[in-house]
């Protein structure tokens, strides 16, 4: 993997990819902090965001703007754009593609990306499809792992919370099964546990995982701790979402049970899961885990866009 | 006419005006090509939508970057601007030209961008008025028909769909009325035909037309084919909108029966009315057209603002 | 100040900051007329608006173009952020200022700004939270007053309209109580009267002010007429809105009564309380006012950013 053509799944990336993808990442960091660079000062990111997510949207941009390039967008285009006059995905695409060098991309449809990608003549970058994946935030939690802990292999994964909806934990998880000897446990309340295919998958891959209700158990070997929100827009009824929040929470109690290396992530927005003076300790990597987004996402629209 | 004061209307251009433009436009294709230019680094334009329009939008932000230029601007400003404080448009552009070097405006009342042209202390680019004009589409199809079949005198042209409030045709018609022995078929439902006001101009003008049900009377001997979308937003009810709605279908039967020479556009989006099979038709035009629009509006940007 | 950490209320200006800043201002409207400066290519400011304000919006990203910046940003956060996620705008803040170099921050909320500053790791400019304050509006209306009239001290100025929810009010009268012999009339409907903590604010620094009903009084012996719309997205009901509107005009009866050097500002949107029909006299301040913005702002983005 010199260059990408698309970034659609976190399957697509082996090992070697991953590795060259953390190598550039932390180059970026040092670019960043000396200003950045102007390497794409001709070239055009067009931010065709179908569903909000303004924090995803600004590292996008944030990352094209400190590599020199220039951006184009829509915050909300399903409110607004010629998806509601009846417009297919795939000729929004074909036009968009003929205005710009490269397209990141959400929608709320799962393969979305993909679709799009068939027939884009520019890269697409999948921001996030429905409840499908959302690989660049899987690339950043990965590189926030091996930043903060130096190493993947070997490591004892905890990913709490909405397991069901939650894409980033399958994308977590499918790029998890390219390393040595990792294990991950599964814990989330009854109705959104982690679905059968991310199982299967981890399974092909010999990965070791398990499902378990306690946290606690847990909380005193693991040495990462992904947390997530409990997403109240996904669930398909109030009572099924009453039913989830709230069960599984990280607070003071519950960090002086982990390990003094361990490490706590959350792809954010968080909602009350972590609890705020939890923020103090230095191995809440939540904050450090966004800004190193910034970078990845630099690295990855350079791999795109080729130098 | 060597640079361009405002862009309000298709009227405002003659034929050594429309010749200007489209040799312009071709020079911008390459400089597009060769990643466009520096001219405009210190220049704004603000994209002021009061309607959106994604991809109106895009071609125009897209074009001022490809000229080295910056942008600021608002994706939909009738739901949050100071339009819902009471302000009238004429404050709006008063203060926003103090802003920018350019206007491109899309607002949902006709005659919006000649009162804001009143105004302004900048040019204002008409980027579609309501049931009005639509200049900058009319201009990029126009360019798009001679570039395709090298010439535009003497051509038989198509318009189907939606006539009564498809502004795009009344500002193509006015276009075409500078050219020698052009003639119009007009086919539409009949509850969305041609306007009298369009027809008394062309009459003027001396252009030969013709308003006929018969799209596969005329199919085996036109040059151009335009079809255009049935615009639920804009007839006054649903009973009207059904029918309207598909009565004119552009499909594989019908491509046969064209020339080989024909070309098919669309102002795009389509919404059925042009069959996704057609597309893969050398005829099939209307990516082609949507292309062409990023090279006009760098064209008329670049007559704007001075060379 | 030589720089500035943060722009939150208007008391952290004292009268030699207010000098250094009127300088600088003077500065931008040369550099602006020069075609900007390329100060900052590598800096980028995020416009983090949670509530719309296009006209604001504009200036400031304008401001920033004209010095070379970069941008990105958010019309009207409030409706598609993390906010509806359930996120704290502390946590928001401490990601977004990971991905740019300045925050400039529109809220609904009052002390949203100083909460921001709380966390955030780059300078927040505060462009109006809720009823409280809007430093940057008042800092470009004093700016006006010292360009137009030559000084501020021994100034007399009459402040008309929604005197209760008007934050832009209470945000000059704070920068006004740092100059010396400074005369303010309050004129508002009833039911939009000053705070009594703006005038308690007043009589702590010593300045003259009044409370009166009859503008007419004022009005042939003032020196600046400082406009605001009643704001109806404010008033508790339609009730409370219609007996405050309409009761105080500046038309053109009542200019004839005002002397020949006057200065009639408004920091618009205006709904009414200005006729049309005064603008063309050259005591009409407002639009040069709006401009002016452009030229603060440039200064203020500068201090927050350094040169």
């Amino acid at each position: 993997m010199s260059n990408l053509l698309h970034v659609i799944g976190s399957k697509q990336f082996d090992k070697a990819a991953l590795g060259e993808l953390f190598l550039a990442a932390k180059e970026m960091e040092q670019l960043a902090s000396q200003g950045g660079a102007n390497h794409f000062g001709d070239k055009i990111m067009c931010s065709l965001f179908f569903e909000a997510s303004t924090r995803t949207r600004f590292s996008f941009e944030s990352a094209m703007h400190r590599l020199g390039g220039r951006v184009i967008g829509t915050e909300n285009a399903s409110q607004f754009s010629s998806a509601i006059k009846g417009e297919t995905l795939e000729d929004t695409i074909r036009v968009v593609s003929s205005y710009c060098d490269l397209i990141v991309m959400r929608h709320t449809e799962v393969g979305a990306a993909q679709r799009a990608a068939a027939v884009s003549t520019v890269p697409i970058v999948n921001a996030g499809d429905g409840s499908g994946e959302h690989p660049t935030q899987a690339l950043l939690d990965l590189f926030t792992i091996q930043k903060e802990l130096g190493r993947i292999d070997g490591l004892h994964i905890v990913m709490i919370g909405d397991l069901t909806y939650g894409r980033t934990v399958h994308s977590l998880s499918y790029l998890l099964s390219n390393y040595q000897d990792v294990k991950i446990s599964f814990i989330a309340p009854d109705n959104a546990r982690i679905p059968v295919y991310v199982k299967q998958y981890l399974e092909e891959k010999g990965i070791v995982y398990e499902e378990t209700p306690d946290l606690l158990k847990v909380a005193q070997t693991a040495d990462v701790f992904y947390q997530t929100r409990i997403q109240k827009e996904r669930f398909p009824s109030i009572d099924e979402y009453n039913k989830a929040a709230g069960k599984y929470i990280i607070d003071l109690p519950l960090l002086d049970q982990m390990r003094k290396e361990a490490l706590i992530l959350h792809p954010l927005p968080r909602a009350g899961e972590i609890h705020a003076d939890v923020d103090a300790d230095p191995r809440a990597a939540y904050f450090r885990q966004a800004q190193n987004g910034l970078f990845m996402r630099m690295a990855i629209i350079e791999k795109c866009l080729g130098v």
